[in-house]
């Protein structure tokens, strides 16, 4: 998917809500355990529910792969049916040197070896260049980097200071990442997650990277501002994609579970048109 | 494993050679193809070949993802065959928040979820504590961080001087990761992935972590020397997993590729027996 295809999936749907499919076997409805692939049954509902409201879907593959080769077929399957417009995400944090990090993404580009064909991937940055570059390879595909998390551990490296030599004030590691790495690829190609709702972080992050895609996890259950990051964030291609997984898929264990779903995919993608209204200029 | 079955693995093979299982099937004999499992065939062939001379498997995960769930049939039923007394490591570079990489730590080591029961995974650090802990929290398992690579992006990041107020001398980042993560597990679940074979590098990791255990890839088809690695990284309890992949694996694509893998594995297994009665005080 391109640039402005995405751009122009979010004006129609005045939406920048991606839905996390964070399918956890224990936490779906009690209802669904009797399906023969409940994981599969689960994520149709929430896609069917959700997809006027939403404009991509990011599948957190260690859901899957914590069930073994039956986890990677709902996986498939799941992917098969989300609809074309919409924006896929493999949220898999891989990276690895050159040869390898070219047959992970086979593995998420390459629909005929390994039977997914995601529009992008999200990559771990630590081990530089030729571990980023097989990704960005494929045509019409897209590498989410890694740049700041929103975990707690993301204090231990990544905000970390480095020494620069052609840079005047001191950077964090991870602006240093969003510096570096834009020689690999371009904003048609690269997006950067970054876990930043404070206002001071996201206009430091827009001085670096005007006009990437930034998709910015954290916003609902873990308890970000959605207007923070639109107001600091968003810019002339909207350039924002914020995820929201447990508020939207877990709004309720009971079998109005995929009615619930649709309604806090709603209310996201309301408060959302209100800020492309505000501040998309 | 602990880490007292593995030194004790280590004597009695006089051997610290860690095999890598990067199975491709482009590469792989043509005579395999038929076989209903030919990445399986082709692994099984080449363990019984050289599981004397080898402590320690290294499926590389990247080729198994890359076939979709038949390639995770063919890792599980790779893990069944390797001889229980070597080592086995999940060359996955996963990293997440923390539930995220609490599953994925079941994909690896919670046979009853995923099929898999790996020994070890490898880790990636950017994200920090809470991204590695709760691979640290399966009793009896490893978690392989990775701190420096051998390839040409490590330096993107990895040797990049970091400012730390208690440190006199300014270190690189992954010096940093070493000193770090030892507060996060202690030298029975935690070794590390050091990419160096030159002398002052592995004096100074050495420096830094005494007693850890190193898995060092790069040594083989990759050029490094493991006289170097052995002279300067051995410890009291050996301490090093030196990998080769491609060097062993593919010594032939004929009918005789599993003999000449057990010819080169033994060429290893007995440099190192020599260093081992060297270099191990």
């Amino acid at each position: 998917m391109t640039r402005s295809e995405l751009f122009a999936q979010i004006k129609s749907k005045s939406s920048y809500l991606c839905v996390g499919l964070d399918t956890d076997i224990q936490k779906i409805p009690a209802h669904l355990r009797s399906e023969s692939d409940p994981i599969f049954a689960f994520n149709r509902a929430i896609i069917e529910a959700t997809h006027h409201y939403a404009v991509a879907y990011k599948p957190n593959l260690a859901f899957y792969e914590a069930m073994g080769p039956r986890g990677w077929e709902s996986l498939q399957k799941t992917l098969e049916i989300i609809p074309k417009e919409c924006f896929t995400i493999a949220d898999a944090k891989r990276g690895d040197i050159g040869n390898t990090s070219g047959l992970y993404a086979r593995a998420f580009f390459d629909k005929e070896a390994s039977g997914l064909d995601f529009d992008s991937v999200t990559v771990a940055p630590y081990m530089g260049e030729d571990s980023v570059k097989p990704f960005l390879n494929f045509p019409g595909k897209w590498v989410i980097l890694l740049a700041l998390t929103s975990n707690a551990g993301s204090s231990d490296f990544q905000r970390l200071e480095v020494k620069n030599a052609e840079a005047i004030h001191s950077r964090a590691l991870f602006e240093q990442v969003l510096m570096t790495s834009q020689n690999w690829g371009n904003r048609d190609q690269l997006m950067y997650v970054v876990g930043a709702t404070q206002a001071h972080q996201l206009q430091r992050i827009r001085e670096l990277v005007p006009e990437h895609f930034l998709l910015v996890p954290g916003v609902g259950a873990q308890g970000g501002s959605l207007e923070e990051v639109s107001k600091y964030g968003m810019n002339r291609q909207c350039g924002l994609l914020v995820n929201s997984s447990r508020a939207i898929i877990y709004a309720s264990s009971g079998t109005d579970f995929a009615e619930r779903a649709a309604v806090e995919a709603r209310l996201v993608q309301q408060e959302m048109a209100k800020y492309l209204n505000e501040y998309l200029n």
